[in-house]
């Protein structure tokens, strides 16, 4: 589909503005969360084209030309996602030839690459298939690299203006897959801006509490925007600066520099990476930069934390295992947790962290070594050791200690946090070493 | 604010349709999934309303009063989410309210709660936080438990036709729960219709090949409407009926059983739950019924599998513990695989998994144990071994087996969808018994 019937969009115009138009009856329904509206928003804003209205409508071919038309009179380009499948209720690609005045009309060689996909795929061809073949007429057809449904990119003039509209396929892979290779490149000809960014990543504060410490600094600025987001335990703060593409990143790294260095004084350690790595990613670098290896003994994260670090690719370099204690008597046969210590402490205790991360790292003759044991519910909570309550062990030649945290949110918050937290510790503790 | 001065609202009104507007810079800017849609029209659709339209606009005064008029013109009632925060930016009740021409007065009551609440969360107060004490002077105030911004449901006549306005906040824990406590139980009053559900839950059968499976099935249906979605190695059908206020749960039963049947005989074994309950839920309660233990022994999944057994509340009374194996060497000393099968078959093979599922068996003194070896990638792939191999083992007291598979995918969903394979295994043998 390489070499399709295809039309080369020769236009001048720059695009300025671009609106997402998602169509289908199950993000209506909420059946589905539009994550194809979110990634083409990002895009968008990446290329410095600004988007002031997306929305949704469902495969109805009265409102969805409407909310089309709609978009045609007020932006540059529209952006369509979704309804191009083999079903008769799929009528994006018609809809959207009509509006640009043309016609849909049999591809031959899109027919022939979508027969050839589907046996090669061993999916089952329906007597629909053949829909996906009728193409605009006068368009850029649009190669589907990891779905049968090509997509389209029209041109003409709507209301006296010279608009474009691009058709894109609904399964977000699909989607983000035709975006990257097909729209982008050619977007990127189209604006002279594009948005770049610096990304802070900071665990052990809130985000109502971390922009409390810079809120000067945010409102200081002009020319870097930043914007902080908070994910699960942790929160992100993203600098932007909107650059012309004659600026070279040494000119950009001079806009940053100041800003990035303001924040680096005022969050310290609670910053783990100004590269947008992740925490698991930040470990493993640093461990194998000592050349070290790390063991973990968990009880309520229950594999959560060993999995985490394992997520970064590399881990098996210095991750050597772990032992999950789920049941007490294996905190004792397999760690050698005194029985005093469970009887007296208690399993969630100072002294129950220190030894499960003693007994882990001697069982396992690692350089560090880790324990989480907490309380995550429903049960098991008590007026003194309440819900949420977590301690975390950490071992290493010089000493052991444990931490105390207390914890908010359901049973899986609290596990994940739990090893979010646990994974900081190591880090702390190894960056200071 | 319970007893904020509100008004009634007390239209007779029946509500058809609805309409959702999202209101916040950061999902044009592609920062934010939005998820309050989806949530929003979930609940419209269980609620037998209908939504045509969804739509995303920015905190800008004229383009937002343009998109919610333009819902006003064609749907019963329109709900925003979005732009209640204390900032200067946040503009929705004030543009809602000029739509519904009314005007926002100063509200002590809810002066004096936004006060307490501050107070009592140790928030920083800001010289802002007046202003989500300004509320409209003809609308019932919704009360929000979570955050500091009430909302508000207008009625009025918009272009000769009566129609409701309610204006939520955006972060989705506060839009939540205003909805399910303030909106829901008046939104019951006006419609006489909600959509039934039953939930069937698969593994082991991907979405293309299930619904082939069953598409005369679904072709055949009218009363109830079977949607399959696709979660990570999961498929999920959900059985809809529109049912009315006046029917029983028995007839409702009576119009699913058939087709529940039907769908039954032809998935069989892949079906693990009708009643919606996770494929962790199922075996915990699985092994709980036995009165039986489990254990694990992980390499490539690296405590995932445990996780996910651990994340069922009541997995402690079935859930021993688990060792991870990431080092080969641990393999040896701690599960007893022997250095000949480590060396002629690879960590990665049958006769591995066998042995690391006896080796946590007999260690652990559970009834049956699970082990997971594979090659999650990007690297240690080869011809024979490619990255996606995965050997899964299961040791009981009748004896031990291991099962192949090759996953597809990156290396985080490759050691996912491999834990959720071991999962399964297991619940298949344990209902088999």
């Amino acid at each position: 589909m390489d070499h399709l019937t295809t039309q080369e969009l020769e236009s001048e115009q720059q695009i300025y503005s671009a609106e997402i138009i998602s169509i289908g009856t199950e993000l209506l329904l909420g059946q589905t969360v539009n994550t194809n509206a979110r990634d083409l928003a990002c895009e968008l804003s990446e290329l410095g084209i600004s988007n002031y209205y997306q929305a949704v409508v469902g495969d109805n071919p009265v409102r969805m030309e409407a909310v089309i038309k709609q978009g045609l009179g007020r932006s540059d380009l529209v952006i369509t996602t979704g309804g191009l499948g083999p079903t008769e209720d799929d009528i994006t690609m018609e809809v959207c030839a009509k509006i640009a005045g043309t016609e849909l009309v049999f591809n031959p060689e899109a027919e022939k690459w979508i027969r050839d996909r589907i046996v090669s795929h061993h999916y089952v061809l329906t007597s629909n298939n053949w829909k996906q073949a009728m193409l605009p007429k006068a368009a850029k057809i649009l190669f589907n690299a990891v779905g049968t449904a090509p997509g389209a990119l029209f041109q003409f003039d709507y209301a006296g203006k010279s608009r474009f509209l691009a058709v894109l396929p609904g399964p977000p892979l699909e989607m983000n897959t035709m975006f990257e290779r097909e729209l982008k490149p050619w977007l990127r000809t189209k604006t002279s801006r594009s948005l770049q960014h610096i990304y802070i990543r900071t665990t052990g504060l809130g985000e109502s509490r971390l922009t409390s410490m810079i809120s000067d600094i945010i409102h200081e600025q002009s020319t870097v925007s930043i914007a902080p987001y908070a994910e699960d335990g942790e929160v992100v703060l993203r600098l932007s600066v909107m650059a012309s593409s004659d600026q070279t990143s040494e000119e950009l790294k001079e806009i940053f520099q100041p800003v990035l260095n303001q924040i680096r004084n005022r969050l310290g350690e609670y910053i783990y990476s100004v590269e947008n790595k992740t925490l698991p990613q930040i470990v493993v670098e640093h461990l194998s930069a000592q050349n070290a290896k790390v063991s973990f003994a968990e009880s309520c994260t229950a594999g959560l934390l060993s999995a985490e670090l394992a997520s970064a690719p590399g881990a098996s370099n210095v991750f050597s295992g772990s032992i999950i204690v789920y049941a007490n008597e294996l905190k004792k046969s397999l760690l050698g947790v005194s029985a005093e210590i469970l009887q007296s402490d208690g399993a969630v205790s100072e002294e129950c962290a220190i030894a499960m991360a003693k007994g882990i790292r001697s069982l396992l003759q690692t350089d560090y070594a880790v324990s989480v044991t907490g309380i995550a519910g429903p049960e098991g909570g008590t007026a003194v050791k309440p819900v949420g309550t977590v301690w975390i062990g950490l071992s290493e030649c010089s000493g052991t200690f444990a931490r105390h945290f207390i914890l908010r949110g359901g049973r899986n918050r609290i596990r994940r946090i739990a090893a979010l937290n646990a994974l900081d510790l190591l880090r702390r503790q190894i960056s200071a070493e």
